[in-house]
């Protein structure tokens, strides 16, 4: 088998995610679909990260083995010429060697939540941000972010269906920052790790919402995260503002 | 009556353009309705510009007539409840005098035309630039667009359907500018003038991108503006690269 690397963007509005499920449109299930429609022997296709139903990804990593070696632009634009009813884009395919791993390979994540603060609905971006209604103090966030920073037992901020082995992650940063566009303001926090535990990053970004929006103070955010409590936390953020990134090797 | 000015921005890629025509969706037939829904009796919308189908205006300017008087924000609010389902936010409306009308008192429009080249296909984005495959010579372009600025006849670039009466036109302003983003890079050129002729806009940067692209020295702009000559002006750009982005009054 032949090992290739895809770097893809999509929009997840339309899709269940990215997990294969049955009778589900999945981004994994309509991309290996895609693989297969020109080489029916291949296997494993892996992503760096399982984005949930509504997340996007600007940087998706995954790796897929053919069985056929192929040129790497061709791999490119065969699945994209397959894809095309779908908003879905392969950026890029390398040859990788067997020992590449999308997942377990990955040194670093970065994530980015948008939030767009304004009167009115979103027309050519609706599912795209989290439109809220309020403006948000951002140096209030950026205070209570400074809690997160770093090795934690992050159990408040992780779903109860969370798979992972341990509750406890490093995050390297999270950068708040905001922009004043089409009559609203536009929040963007980055958020960079290894790796994340399922809703780590909603649950977060949910909690530091009500700090910007006065309705606590930025200190909760620490009490919170040291009470280990899930019931603490605040609403999930929804997804149609999370994207993937990028992933570092 | 009493005369409202609304400030809109919508996607126009599910409509018909701006202006009413039977049995089919267009922005001033779906506003109208809605303004129908809470003051029965109201009469005359009429746009600053009427977009083509397709193209997407973020500060695109309305007047109505309301039978009965109302609060600037009770308009604003009933509109956007009753166009929640189409992509169209009523960004402001305001009380504004008789003698005000949204498309004879303008004095300036400011169009932006969005143009997104990389390999692969668009995915959030789709409709909302016109996507090219080859990267442009922005120098080149805006020595080009030079050629255009000032009073002049723009026979070339002006649709055979144009209803002006004159194709005399002046250009104050066309800007470009170049961003990397997502693997790609956007172009965005942004014209000001009082008024544009029919698919002037469209034209101009259908030539430009030529330009652009090296098919056509700049000089050829101005060549093909004082031939007068339609058939000269290259293919028109698509629909859904241009904005109105604002009015001045």
């Amino acid at each position: 088998m032949y090992r290739y690397a895809l770097t893809i963007e999509y929009d997840g509005s339309p899709f269940h995610g990215w997990q294969v499920q049955n009778h589900l449109n999945t981004v994994q299930g309509v991309i290996f679909a895609a693989v297969k429609k020109f080489d029916l022997n291949c296997e494993n296709l892996v992503g760096a990260g399982r984005t949930d139903a509504g997340v996007h990804a600007t940087g998706q990593v995954a790796h897929v083995d053919l069985a056929t070696e192929r040129n790497c632009e061709t791999v490119e634009k065969a699945l994209n010429f397959y894809l095309n009813k779908y908003p879905i884009s392969i950026l890029s395919a390398k040859s990788v060697s067997k020992d590449f791993h999308a997942r377990f390979s990955a040194i670093r994540r970065h994530y980015t939540y948008k939030i767009f603060y304004r009167k009115t609905a979103l027309t050519f971006d609706r599912g795209q941000y989290w439109r809220i209604k309020r403006g948000l103090d951002i140096d209030s966030m950026r205070l209570a972010a400074g809690y997160l920073i770093g090795k934690h037992d992050f159990t408040t901020f992780r779903s109860s269906l969370c798979q992972a082995v341990s509750p406890i992650k490093t995050i390297d940063k999270i950068c708040i920052n905001s922009e004043e566009i089409r009559d609203g303001i536009v929040y963007k926090l980055d958020f960079t790790a290894r790796s994340f535990l399922h809703n780590q990053i909603r649950s977060i970004v949910g909690s530091l919402e009500q700090v910007g929006r006065g309705r606590w103070r930025p200190q909760k955010i620490k009490e919170i995260l040291l009470s280990k409590k899930r019931e603490l936390c605040a609403t999930l953020a929804p997804p149609c503002g999370l994207y993937l990134a990028s992933v570092e090797y």
